[in-house]
């Protein structure tokens, strides 16, 4: 059996990170975590931090911005994976040169981990957020660095525990509110499965240069079927309100800053189809629970229980 | 006895801000906390946001950047706390303009929470974080809104786990750096005594126009007796590494974007002395452990204890 490959997470503190370092370390990867001073330093960050060290995740200090400590942390690992957040997509550019500079790295994985930017037909402010991942992406091929992107599609935990009703912190039990018509399908994962095939796709051949997209088929349901599997849980028929799509762009117009960008997500995801609207071709994508039939995903059926 | 003023917290997930929340809703004070949809919908977020109701917060959706849902909870309450991390500290532009909109507030409280701006004498990057903090409080004086700033010097959680020794999750058990001569008094806080303190201020007309300055006689310490404390403590003499200002400053330079705010913060503090080198006069500020010598604060000696 081939040694397996060092990797360096970038970002392993934030939301989706600290799940895909979980996962590097559990399978035996040698697993390394940049981190910045400031984060080392947060109180709120010191149980995680200890967590890792706990796994033996290796942690160095650094920063995306600071050339010196990005160069020593990557030339020292075979694989980057990025989770870096929203703010810091951009300052990726960094390390795709630092990458290239060290010459070592076998595959590079940008923070993706929504639903393919290339393929997204999101309006604003999402649509600035693809254009942003998609530069990255184009940045990388145009630098022949070896790359998979990962579209993780709906975290479980950011949709589940409230139907993607807004404001709200339980699922509905009288009434939920319905982006469109609720037909599109749209892909919902647990975040442990999604660091679980990351890591798995980190020395398969079969994930190079392509998009690995998470979509196992007991995960994919239109808002719909979603309500409707609710509802057999709970015993319980809601009301449902159905917002048609030019009112869904209303909102978005009308939205405060931050609400702007989850409501036209939640317009390219549910009304748009943004998830699953097109076929996955091997030109460019393989599918995460095809590729790897043994692992036990949790299923949304599964996930919704622990709310009833 | 007066009816206790109703409260809303701005930024109350944050780091400092959630302490401020639970000592408001402990204290009897109708407590509110406006929070982004992004916050509310963070499954990181999830345990916070339900104990803040459990405490019966009422949690109010809205953004600091959105002028309408600002304006609308700014107008339910008597008492406005900002508690907002560094990158929107400039954005505190609008909630002065909403309180002066809104007319109702008899006291703001800006995101301070550190030490003195007006009198802190740091190189950059901190010079420009202390003069954005200055500006906020200018600008508040213009329009004639009354205020209270507060003062709360080094987070306990933030230094003395480590006792400030960078890159580092546990105190020392063999070699100490310090930064100067050691001898510059700093002051060390439990969080949950800021918040104490913080919310006692609320309704005394004593903090009214004034800075309240958290500097507790027996949480003043200069790193040397710091160093001292912790010696005793675990029975052992450390190695000391004294860094020469000059070789701050160089370090400071040197160091990655995010390393050299904590450092020319630390330059401020530990060398030059900013949080205890001047008296605090009356025309200006009060002390928090004067005024309320009922608080039974945790003491840096306490909680070192438990790192022993």
């Amino acid at each position: 059996m081939a040694e397996k490959s060092k990797i360096l997470v970038i970002g392993g503190t934030g939301y989706i990170g600290k799940y895909i370092v979980e996962a590097s370390a559990k399978s035996g990867h040698p697993t390394f975590a940049l981190c910045r001073e400031r984060t080392i330093s947060d109180p709120d960050k010191a149980k995680l931090i200890q967590d890792f060290k706990n796994s033996g995740v290796t942690i160095l200090i650094g920063d995306l911005n600071d050339h010196e400590s990005l160069l020593k942390a990557i030339r020292i690992v075979d694989v980057v994976i990025s989770t870096v957040g929203i703010a810091q997509l951009a300052d990726q550019v960094n390390i795709i040169a630092a990458i290239k500079e060290a010459g070592n790295v076998k595959r590079f994985f940008p923070s993706d981990f929504g639903y393919d930017a290339d393929r997204a037909r999101a309006v604003e402010p999402a649509k600035s957020l693809h254009e942003c991942k998609a530069r990255i992406r184009r940045a990388i091929e145009a630098q022949g660095i070896p790359y998979t992107h990962v579209c993780s599609n709906y975290f479980a935990g950011y949709s589940l525990p409230t139907l993607v009703q807004r404001g709200s912190t339980a699922p509905p039990r009288d009434k939920v509110i319905i982006l469109g018509d609720g037909n599109a399908k749209a892909v919902f994962n647990d975040e442990r499965d999604i660091g679980i095939y990351t890591i798995k796709a980190v020395d398969d051949p079969r994930t190079l240069n392509k998009i690995l997209f998470i979509n196992p088929p007991k995960n994919v349901y239109s808002f719909n079927e979603l309500v409707a599997l609710w509802e057999k849980k709970i015993g319980k028929t809601l009301e449902k309100e159905y917002v048609p799509e030019e009112q869904v762009l209303k909102q978005i117009q009308e939205s405060a800053t931050d609400a702007k960008l989850i409501l036209s997500l939640n317009h390219s995801i549910f009304v748009k189809g943004d998830q699953t609207y097109f076929e996955i071709e091997p030109s460019f994508g393989v599918e995460a629970s095809e590729l790897y039939p043994d692992v036990e995903y949790t299923t949304v059926d599964e996930y919704l229980d622990q709310f009833v």
